[in-house]
């Protein structure tokens, strides 16, 4: 019974699998293009869309999430794409390959959209975003999406805010026609990339209990609330550790994560994940954009009293600066002290940043103990104060 | 009396002094060139070099550390410099700006060695290096050292270990030769950086207690061990979180940190400095070096029972890595499983890890969660499992 993984996971760590011919060595048999049409958690069977069934001792809840749909007329046409899965990128790629694409429109201004600005005018694609939100990247205060307007106009993308997508239909100078509220944009290409959708079906069928979110309820361990049924990545839910909840936080690092506990736990090393901080980070052009923990508008809708800095710091020590800024905020717990949340934005240094004041998050750090902190300093990587400190002395004051 | 400290600190948070003017508006008389030649702490009284006096109510000792001298004969000629102060640098480079100067040897291969290998080669000088010890930068291990040695080599640069300087003279073919046990070199410009040497001379007229590194010992306010005495940088002992010890490790940041504690409390607000662990970084050429907390050797020192890992992990996401690396060592305590120190080397992102591992370290996290942090994850900066994750849980595996 090559399925059983428990069969397989005895070995798990000698096994790498990267390829189908993987798959195959390891004895591991994998079922593509075949749906999980039903679960019957009492016999422990799966139904299968190829009219097979299996059986099972483990269930590993995997089913992730899809692309969002707006569900706007002409959202079929060729030349309008949503971008989740490596075969959404095939696709895209071989359409490109195809025909010459002179414009392209972005609907959308979150992490996929700003990526795709790069990639589309590397590719020499005239580009324009519209998203029905007032800035780009809502996770990032105004102040940053600022500097996202900016680097999109140095990279000549025009930015439509607060402009609502109605229908997509045949174009009149390009192929296609996005028609919006506020008027109408043509383009041969239309990407429309508006979040995820999970689909719960099954997880439903199954009666497992959901969280908060909507999404399915697991515990430090990745089990769901069914025995012998563990779930992992974006149909699941996640431990926010400065929160305190659970949460839904669809990101590919932590489904990683997810998937190691599971693993672990299911083949006999007991594991506990701990847990996120709201580390996350995209490359804009020449521009390094990241943030971890909360908002202030998240702190105070959990129960904290925020109060928040911004400073324009160096990435490197001032005598060694050649033009070269980072703006960081921090948010910080009043009555506490504590960090909450951090922004930062930069050519470069703001992912490096964001990520030391992820692990001070993690570990629940003080502004005062941040304020301090030792780290590694030599004018070409930082001030003997890095902006880290500078920021975090800043706000201490304000406490 | 305007040299009363305590006059000035009331506006502390307004005075920024950045030049001899800055301090001339600030009311604060500074006398440059006079040197404090003893101090009557009963009376509270300093005497100057220029035979007037100074009372006192606050005393601060930044008496620093001056470059160590070997002692060659020689050591006095013209073209050869000791790096330590503004002037020294200045000195050179009037000397370098008078005349031509084809070939620099380093006497030394520490931070100040390797740091000006990139000057000099920058300025087109053909550069040597030795070093009584088989390796540069003893404070990384001997795989990180191979790495360095490899960057010195591919640009131009000859390192003699093992090498012991025994005099200076003059040259033949260059203004200098350099004598030592494994025969000579010849330069025009001789740079010794073999470290510090503190005078301890003041803080022993004033009786000062001394640690056990034989620094003035100090407590979390930066207070010596008599009544209205400070001491701030490369003069004192500074904690070590990682050992729970007071150590000697003279870093210009840790001054900076101990001279804002120093001055808050004068000022009258109480502040502690919560001490170092290790962080500390280079550039050379196009790598950065890196490194936090205790080396394997240091560890064992001080009670731990090292385990260790190297890794030859990626500054960024597979599918975007264009032959970077990026070498990390963690070195974590066996019955604890805790951090204890790491080092990194790579053409980027050494520092930005080290300075996670940092954070990771000043909150005493076991290998176990620096194998789940939640760090910013996008490809451009490093992959869905970073080096950090992937290196503790290798180790994890060792413990």
């Amino acid at each position: 019974m090559p399925y059983y993984i428990g069969d397989v996971i005895k070995d798990y760590k000698r096994l790498v699998i990267r390829t189908p011919e993987d798959f195959k060595k390891s004895g591991v048999d994998v079922k593509i293009k075949t749906r999980a049409e039903d679960v019957d958690p009492k016999k422990g069977i799966v139904s299968l869309s190829d009219g097979t069934t299996l059986p099972y001792d483990i269930l590993v809840m995997a089913t992730g999430a899809d692309a969002a749909r707006l569900g706007l007329p002409g959202e079929d046409m060729e030349g309008v794409f949503f971008f989740r899965k490596l075969t959404d990128a095939l696709k895209m790629k071989s359409f490109l390959d195809s025909k010459p694409c002179r414009k392209a429109v972005i609907v959308g201004a979150g992490y996929i959209g700003m990526e795709m600005c790069e990639a589309f005018r590397t590719l020499g694609i005239e580009t324009q975003v519209i998203d029905i939100l007032p800035r780009p990247v809502l996770r990032w205060d105004p102040e940053f999406a600022k500097v996202v307007l900016e680097e999109l106009g140095k990279n000549q993308i025009t930015f439509f805010p607060g402009t609502k997508p109605l229908s997509i239909e045949k174009g009149k100078d390009y192929a296609l026609r996005l028609v919006t509220d506020k008027g109408n944009l043509e383009a041969d290409l239309i990407l429309i990339g508006v979040g995820t959708k999970r689909s719960n079906e099954l997880a439903e069928s199954l009666k497992l209990k959901m969280g908060e979110s909507g999404a399915i309820k697991v515990d430090f361990s990745q089990r769901t609330s069914m025995n012998d049924v563990y779930a992992v990545g974006d149909c699941c839910e996640v431990f926010h550790r400065v929160i305190g909840k659970w949460v839904y936080f669809p990101l590919g690092d932590v489904a990683n994560k997810q998937g190691r506990t599971a693993g672990q736990n299911i083949g006999g090393a007991p594991s506990e994940f701990p847990g996120v901080v709201g580390a996350q980070s995209f490359k804009l052009f020449k521009l390094e954009v990241a943030a971890t923990g909360l908002t202030e508008e998240e702190a105070t809708k959990y129960g904290f009293q925020p109060v928040s800095t911004i400073i324009a710091g160096l990435p490197v020590g001032r005598p060694m600066a050649k033009g070269e800024k980072l703006g960081l905020k921090l948010i910080a717990d009043k009555p506490t002290g504590k960090l909450l949340g951090a922004q930062a934005i930069g050519e470069k240094g703001a992912v490096a940043r964001i990520n030391s004041l992820s692990v001070a998050l993690w570990s629940g750090l003080t502004l005062e103990q941040i304020g301090y902190l030792d780290l590694a300093y030599a004018p070409p990587f930082g001030g003997a104060w890095d902006a880290i400190h500078i920021a975090a002395q800043t706000l201490a004051r304000k406490l």
